[in-house]
């Protein structure tokens, strides 16, 4: 039984992780913060009445050091690498839920997020929590860099066709499409229900900031620079991101042998699954689970492959993959608590 | 051609007017302003670009009065009784959106809005702005109180039955739903999407400020106090306003006799349309409209009567109502850019 | 371990149930069947895929009956009073989702479903499945009359009240609102997306099924006919039910002692939240879960109490009642697999 | 003033054709038909009672040409070609909205269609409907094609760049996202409430219909084909089309040139309105309307050009561009009835 804290569990990612770690049979919720809240944990969400109704308060490092063995940041990018650094120094495992601690360069941190990077040390030491790719090392991790949502899902889609045969391919385009939870719990005209229903538009074309952390982890993978196109847009749902990905290559592939390629590479992945040639990911299907759906679509000439994949953003793109990240760390099964 | 002005341009009433207002063949659209921007229109309503692209700025009274000959007030309660003398001193006619001139007490509006009026003298000259009920009045009128969202649908539904039988109205429940843009344009987590979308409440239930609105004009029909109970809920669509209103009758009542008084009641009102007798109003029918959809049911014992009505929040429930008054002021076709 | 059917699974309540299932340390899934589909299950939820993912046929009671102990039946009505009869004969133990069980007289079933009954003898031995009133008698029961979703909602708001004071209850109107999930899984334009979405109405008002079974249940509580005053709407939401129920009383009472009878009365019942006196309920709160909040508020004159009660339509509606009642009569904790 | 008739008024493109037409200076509205009603049309389109209220039947060949100068056939494909030729030959003129008479080769229809084309003739006669193309042939023609939903917002965003520098592109991905009314008003489970709401997917990828149809009109404007690749996905909307599209270029663009070269290209076109460089379309900015918004990024490298384009489905995608055809044919002022 390990004892964990949220940090930041009245946004929507902090809470689902109450919501998963509730139910986690190997975990004991002991500390819980969100800054804009002092007193019940039902007074920010009114469902979680008479079910588990904590007292929460702002965040305290002391009172954290002494009630967690593991920490979970649910904070914004920027406030993380503050709250970091003690934890850490007191022994405790973190696995951080914002882009603080996901690059591995100062300079590219401060190009897209704006400021300096007050922790560099850490940001060295941290294991990108993409467990499908990095498991061994996240079991012995004590920082985890929990992924974005965008780069989960783009990742997931892309690490197999890359590893294999990343010399051929000469273009990605990511087209994404993501629920409005993605961008957090805010006060904001342009995120009100009459702005946002009934409509549609793409925002930050080329110019997302998840785009350095998606290249970085592909050329890990094949030491080539692809300099992915990233386009994101915003859906009127709740949850759920679709990313619809176009990959060129220079010469032409086999799709059923492309498939077989995808099931081999997450035959042993409980998380991922690899739809039938003939079907395609909806976000319904993996809404409020940890899955990532991905499907093949290959043009007649052999030479242009669309990969769509789907995944919760709460879950498999935040809190979901947290506690599969933590599952692995604290060896429980991995599945343990998401299904 | 009469020259208008629209002051609060930049809240959702305030463009319902000018969208309405700029096919009207009587009226030039000759000034706007709105608070929270300083240059073109098209920058808080994009789709107005290279259509009709005005210049807004702040509100100025003396550039107003000089541009208009009426002034419709899209503004907050409050603000309107602060705007509104200086334009009706300088002889312009006014439509206030605003529940400022609705009421006839001084202390009901200090009850319900709390705030003390700074206005008095006009609130007892404004004319309340219902034309199926004041037509004459209207056409006459300087200051025009333009009705509640909620109480034109609520109005509209009683006033055949509390004229023809006040008498025997034991009870009056009005349980409304409207769409979210009735709560205006605002930064407010409570309004963002994830926190509406796929959800449903009742609030400020028989506390909203729109029940002795409803009360007064009900009164003023039949002199008898119903103390309505009014019950509003949040819906999540962006338009309109359906309420199911239960009257409870001490005598029983036929439905076919009801049915032929409402008929004849609004025979020669162009914007009710009483459905028949199977039939009930839905918002798709009435939404981008100026229509009010009535529709009337019997229970078996001839002592329930539920009549269920719809409008759209932002046209009958505001700016096309504004605008129909104004037709009738300026001895317009009342129907003049509404159909 | 018991082992559990559901026929049914291909509609939106036997697929409630089946997730519910799933995770219930006590059952094990032995039996699924459905109409429309022969073959894997994940051919109509691909939700399911790699996760559970049973093959999937036609209904057959030979079959059924070798391979369960308790058989969920997630049919429309007309259809389980067909099925009952054979699995009930076998021993077996049945929870009906369908209204095939919940009245008690033939005569009152035909006027409201418009067929005959074929199974009388057992819609008397029928146990109606609320367990906040009915517990003892589930205990033991054989077959379980599953609650309309309405109904549920409606019966636990009005319970309290017409227990302890029916007498002065002088009329009851329930305004419901549900989500669309309510209407079933079928192919219909008047539930494609875009007649529903962006639209809000009133349908059946005094005429829907489930006001016979309201009445019945509350004259069980109190020998008084009620004769309810009952009006359903539909909500553009998927799943979800919220009502707003207005009880007009004889005699003043107390806002105080009332909510107090309230929490008496719900006190040791796990599902059932009452909010504080400034709280109203909202779908979100209960989406997904098994919980019906309520809310209580009064009018200034103390005679017209007004309840606002949520459910979600598939949970407490349906499904998830259906597993707390096969929780009591199985003698497993009733909240198992529930929370 | 024209006559003219609409045959399919009980499907969506319908009823906006008839919506425009109504208002429409130039024209009376003498024929509407229907074949799944017979009777009022305020039985399929309730908002329209007491407004324009017709009555409504089955197609009938000679009553439409006694009634109409001019036939807007909202049908599906393979029925527009069996009533065209009648109307032809009686010297009607007739705008399709389906796609029987936007290709050009019989082989092309029947590999996209299924079916063989049964009026070729016709078929080479027709002049596809793009008025910001094609506006001389428009005038003259007595058949017009009008385009597809998808192809519109493609063409007009292609238009420019295909016309100027066609062959230094290399590929062109159209990643198209469109409300649910591009489906049609159809009782189909799949088109249901719960299945579409919170929900997002890609569908017919690479295999959509309106691929050869994009890929014809480009080649026209450049001689070069392109074999763009089309992937269609379904947005939890009513109306609206936002297509992103990706131009691979083999030589760098410079975005302030391009920028100007669509400003020149549309400069005299009253229904498109390019962007600003650092603005974006939303889909809330053109539905209700006749505009096409059109968006340019491009990539640092200046090789990727990112355009984004929104128009309504059922206006510009369908009726809006018919009336604008119709303006054309008729010399009414372009933007008759369209602003």
């Amino acid at each position: 039984m390990i004892k964990v804290g949220i940090v930041g569990v009245s946004g929507y990612t902090g809470r689902t992780a109450l919501e998963l770690l509730w139910n986690h049979p190997g975990v004991r919720v002991t500390y819980l913060s969100a800054n804009d809240v002092n007193g019940k944990l039902s007074d920010i969400w009114p469902q979680f009445k008479g079910h588990f109704d904590f007292t929460c308060k702002n965040y305290d490092t002391t009172k954290a050091i002494k009630a967690c063995d593991l920490v979970f940041l649910a904070v914004p990018h920027t406030v993380a690498m503050k709250l970091a650094p003690a934890l850490l120094k007191a022994k405790k495992r973190v696995i951080d839920f914002s882009s603080d601690y996901r690059l591995v360069s100062g300079a590219t941190y401060k190009k897209w997020y704006g400021v300096a990077h007050s922790d560099l040390p850490n940001m060295k030491k941290a294991v990108y929590g993409l467990p499908e790719l990095y498991k061994a090392n996240i079991q012995k991790a004590q920082l985890i860099a929990n992924p974005g949502c965008y780069p989960t899902a783009a990742l997931l889609s892309l690490a197999p066709i890359v590893s294999l045969d990343g010399k051929s391919i000469t273009s990605i385009i990511i087209d994404a499409k993501s629920g409005i939870t993605g961008a957090g719990r805010k006060a904001n005209v342009a995120l009100s229900f009459p702005e946002v229903n009934e409509n549609f538009k793409a925002y930050k074309i080329l110019k997302h900031q998840h785009s350095p952390e998606i290249d970085l982890y592909l050329s890990k993978i094949s030491r080539k620079d692809f300099g992915v196109h990233f386009v994101p847009h915003l859906l009127p749902v709740n949850r759920g991101i679709l990313e619809t990905i176009y990959v060129h290559l220079s010469k032409k592939v086999d799709l059923k042998n492309l498939h077989q390629l995808y099931q081999r590479f997450y035959k042993t992945e409980p998380f991922v699954r690899l739809k039938n040639l003939n079907q395609q990911p909806e976000l319904k299907n993996v809404v409020k689970t940890n899955y990532c759906d991905i499907g093949l679509t290959l043009s007649p000439n052999g030479r242009l492959l669309v990969i769509t994949s789907a995944i919760d953003n709460l879950v498999k793109g935040a809190a979901g993959q947290a506690v599969q990240n933590m599952n692995i760390m604290c060896d429980f099964p991995e599945t343990e608590g998401l299904l």
